[in-house]
């Protein structure tokens, strides 16, 4: 007979690895699937800042000790490149080398930050491209920055970064869409300039990014800007797609769970970057996790 | 004039200080307000296993790191026996030493354990003696353990740690009074042993715990139970003392907050275990905190 597993977490990012430890350390058979390397969006992170206790330490340098975490403990840890995840009283996960059986399911998949699709944003991720103000923000401190988007949380980053940086320029591809009031905060900012109808077309620099090539959309005119750092804020998408078949998603394409971290599906349990909710960090990634496991362990248990 | 703060944070556990690191770092002039050394419940913990990323640490060298990590960000940090918050536009934090003023106040105060007050059980708290089954019941695997109390939390932590354990003797001074799924599933654990009526007298051992003397309260009978470690479920007691004017508690005296950790009155949030939720570790306090923190920015720049 097939090996049923009590849990697969989907996903190695901090979401997936505390899942991971908190499940283990609870006496549960744990198998962690990920088909990228360990770390998730930490890992194209150049300078992690708020992980609290540890300073300063890179994006790759923490997703490794996390992981090596997972290890110490023991936690079964595979490729897996996942397809579906298949409900039922044993649920199935289907990769595409193959399937598992397993008790329950934890999704910590994450998102992925939409592209602008233009030259270099590959090769600047981490290296002055970024897609988080909270995270990254403080490290350019006094420094000039843009803010690519006109959303509500672009505005909402820009304002946070107005705090910070010496100037922020917000660069809107045609109107503000944001909120009254966060626009009239941003307004009020002196050391904010908001250019509208301008897209990017290139970022440039050497090792690090040192400005980009922009273009007013109205006049097809192409100037240079230059800044030390842009913040993309032009969406997220979740990975979700494995779960489509489930209807677990919001509206936007975010699971919805509630306080335990419980979907509405007995069984399946989500964390992380993946889960619908407003503040996303590592420290929120991991918290998730915590209650995720504990409550797939009272799941198991039949105690909730 | 007396300095405003632009935020004071009151307590330096995992909550607070992750709480200075976020406001800190969004540019905020921050004043974290502590009794005791910082650290909170982490000092009184012999081994974290479930910091992830840090493989095992002791609770003071985690206590000891995440402060290093306050500091070297600049987080201002002064001793400060706070009796009281008083609410206003400007609200003011009083202290035993004086008062200070400030536009927001995060707090981080935490709980204590309700003690037995019985003999050794200061001596051996983190040294055989936890408040935390999640936290420290994986160090006593294939060990026995006595669980104290007879409440919901109780059996759900003697559940928990039937699955680790060798042996769990719950031992409940008078009646169960847990709901009985709860009661069901631990009858159906083989290796749970209940012991009703029954008292801890003292806690014995050399340098950690090595067992207690127990009475049964109807026969006034004493015997020695040898155990590895015991986990004490009997509540704790919230901090919230000093906001008791302010009408920010539940009936259990924790604090109310919202999704964002801001209780009913503006300018005033809360984050780590002073609050009221189900599952305390610390990664769910510093994710509270960095929740709290960057609510605190929103409100000070009067964007929520």
């Amino acid at each position: 007979m097939e090996k049923v597993h009590d849990v697969i977490i989907i996903g190695a990012g901090p979401a997936g690895m505390n899942a991971a430890i908190y499940a283990n350390r609870a006496g549960l058979e744990v198998l962690m699937l990920e088909k990228g390397a360990p770390g998730g969006q930490m890992i194209n992170t150049s300078e992690i800042e708020n992980y609290i206790g540890l300073n300063k330490i890179t994006g790759p340098e923490l997703s490794l000790k996390m992981f090596n975490h997972t290890q110490q403990l023991g936690v079964e840890y595979k490729y897996g490149d996942v397809t579906e995840v298949q409900d039922g009283d044993i649920k199935t996960i289907v990769t595409t080398d193959g399937t598992y059986k397993t008790k329950a399911v934890i999704i910590a998949t994450g998102t992925k930050p939409k592209l602008l699709n233009i030259e270099n944003e590959n090769k600047f991720a981490g290296r002055g491209i970024s897609w988080c103000a909270i995270c990254d923000g403080p490290l350019y401190k006094g420094k000039d920055v843009i803010v690519i988007g006109g959303g509500n949380s672009a505005i909402e980053e820009a304002i946070y970064l107005s705090g910070l940086a010496n100037k922020v320029t917000v660069l809107v591809r045609k109107k503000l869409r944001a909120a009254k009031a966060y626009i009239d905060v941003l307004n009020s900012k002196k050391n904010v300039e908001i250019k509208l109808n301008t897209s990017v077309v290139e970022f440039i620099g050497q090792d690090n990014i040192e400005g980009a090539i922009i273009v007013d959309n109205e006049t097809k005119e192409k100037s240079k800007i230059q800044f030390a750092a842009t913040f993309i804020f032009i969406g997220y998408n979740p990975k979700t797609e494995i779960v489509r078949n489930l209807n677990i998603t919001s509206d936007n394409s975010y699971i919805t769970v509630d306080e335990n971290m419980k979907t509405t599906v007995a069984g399946i349990f989500a964390c992380g970057d993946v889960v619908d909710k407003k503040i996303r960090q590592i420290s929120t990634a991991t918290a998730d996790a915590s209650i995720a496991a504990i409550n797939v362990v009272k799941y198991l248990e039949k105690i909730q």
